[in-house]
């Protein structure tokens, strides 16, 4: 009974350390010096080399290293049958809210419009608008988006989200479904982005529906790269639809030093920190998850693979 | 019985029709223009002429136009006996605390970091602490120094705050008077200046004070200018002392533009507007305080003249 790790581009070692606090008789191995394939059951994957997932006949449970998916389902050769999992926890939610609560309430307050005028040593007050009178439109209302939701709408702001299936949140006016999206962004002026990448949401931030946001909103891109249509924010920023855009994820990463939002003044950008995985924070649900399979017991926060996340 | 507008650098027009609208007889002048001085006995000032209140021998009330009365008490030839009253609004409060909390969260997530990283385009991802283990300072804790505390403090941030006289607000450690100010200051990794300019607090943010902060510390001043010396704040960021600086207000305002701190890459500056009174809002209390004064009860909000506030 061996756990892999299959993070080509991740540090295992604190990893096998929160796991082995908890359990010092696990047996943790990592990709691709793993002794025996057979021994492999569960698998922990972050950017996984596609095809991989094959080799390992006795594979019972792949479980993402992070809260999306994303990566693991977009194998083609992913092995059928074998349920994949994800994490969920308390602090990547509160750490994601801090995030966006930095970036919107920066727009709400026009620090970036200050900035700007700072460079030119230009003294113009602005008068801010008050904050019950500013819509943040949360996209996505899952274990990250709904947290930030309840906790933009508890400082103050009117909040609205939207989703595939309808939701009732306290205080936050949710729309949900592709017929419902443009009623939700004509109202929004501070759009954050916290959807899953699915074939339903790839490009679903396009010049097309940036265009159905009041004129001047700003958007906060902290989901995935592949959301958003890059030529197409800078159109939308450039043409005036868009006063600014915060982007913490990009479809290559680390974004090519060629690449033009990093010098685009319409653009902050963050490294894809936003919210950072902690092993030691997740461990205990990664054994308990270990521990159910082993048992034949149902697996917590599996995710359905026909639904993409 | 005349209210009378001494503003120099305000529009009186929005003062005198958020008064009228709630009591149309109210008989309300601008200086200079006003008609008789001797029927003057309300006078609602912001920045007035040195000496000039001396002329208005019926003034029975002297009242702030905003939450500072600084610029009122600095006046030399301030006719003695007159009370001083100021504003007090949860308007103001709030708007502070979205400043502040724009300006916290921002240091606290490293915004300033990656902004100067971008201007690289270097990929480099921080860890952020966790906010609980982030300490925010509160320099002043009165009507809106205590607001933004208790609401960072609702945010996750470990809050501690220094006042004048000891205090006992919930979730927050409260140090008080000159001799607890070194133990305030050493815990203090973001400081925020919301005290009042007298001559106990004037250049209280010097070398000497901002050198006892833990190193990288960062502050954020949106009382007056004059709390701070401007060549201290140059020197702490220089040495490494500081790690940024959010200012909203100046010795000189506007800020001149040949001043040093339009340009360096550790300040950010916005131009006097992290709170603005609100006419609208203010306007029930101005009319309430100056029917008290007419008939002889106490006024709402007095300060004291020989505290400074
Ligand atoms: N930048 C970072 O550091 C970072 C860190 C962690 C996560 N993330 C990203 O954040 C994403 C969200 O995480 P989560 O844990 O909140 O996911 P989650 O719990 O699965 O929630 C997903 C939400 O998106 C909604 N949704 C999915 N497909 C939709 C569609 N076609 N139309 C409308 N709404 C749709 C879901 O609607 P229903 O509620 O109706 O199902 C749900 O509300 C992750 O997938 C990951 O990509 C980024
Ligand atoms: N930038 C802007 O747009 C803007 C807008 C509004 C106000 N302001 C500034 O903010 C200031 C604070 O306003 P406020 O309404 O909160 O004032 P406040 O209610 O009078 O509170 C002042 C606080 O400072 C404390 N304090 C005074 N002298 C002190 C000393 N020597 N040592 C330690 N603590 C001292 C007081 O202590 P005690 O509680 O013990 O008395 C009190 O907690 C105003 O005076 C104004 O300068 C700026």
């Amino acid at each position: 009974m061996t756990i892999l790790i299959i993070a080509p581009d991740k540090d295992p070692e604190p990893w096998i350390s929160a796991l082995k606090s908890l359990d010092p008789a696990l047996d943790i191995q990592v990709y691709p010096d793993e002794a025996r394939k057979a021994d492999v059951t569960f698998a922990l994957c972050w950017n996984h080399p596609e095809g991989v997932l094959r080799d390992y006949p006795n594979l019972r449970c792949i479980c993402s290293m992070g809260a999306g998916v994303d990566h693991v389902l977009s194998d083609p050769q992913l092995p059928e049958g074998v349920p994949v999992i994800r994490l969920v926890d308390p602090q990547l939610a509160q750490s994601m809210f801090e995030y966006v609560c930095a970036a919107v309430m920066g727009y709400f307050r026009d620090f970036d419009a200050y900035r700007a005028q700072q460079e030119q040593a230009l003294w113009q007050p602005r008068a801010p608008r008050p904050i019950g009178e500013t819509t943040v439109g949360m996209m996505g209302l899952g274990q990250l988006g709904e947290y930030s939701a309840i906790r933009l709408s508890r400082l103050g702001f009117n909040v609205i989200g939207w989703s595939r299936t309808p939701k009732s949140i306290e205080g936050i006016t949710a729309y949900a479904g592709a017929e419902q999206l443009d009623a939700f962004l004509s109202q929004t002026d501070l759009l954050v982005c916290l959807l899953p990448l699915t074939e339903e949401t790839r490009d679903i931030l396009n010049l097309d529906n940036l265009r159905k946001l009041p004129a001047g909103a700003c958007l906060v891109n902290v989901a995935r790269g592949e959301h958003l249509v890059d030529e197409d924010l800078l159109t939308a920023l450039n043409e005036g639809t868009l006063r600014g855009a915060c982007l913490d994820v990009f479809r290559e990463e680390p974004l090519p030093r060629s690449h033009p939002f990093w010098r685009h003044p319409g653009i902050r950008l963050t490294p894809h920190c936003s919210s950072l995985t902690d092993p030691v924070s997740v461990a205990p649900q990664i054994v308990e998850n270990y521990r159910r399979m082993k048992d034949g017991r149902p697996l917590l926060n599996q995710v359905m693979p026909s639904r993409g996340y």
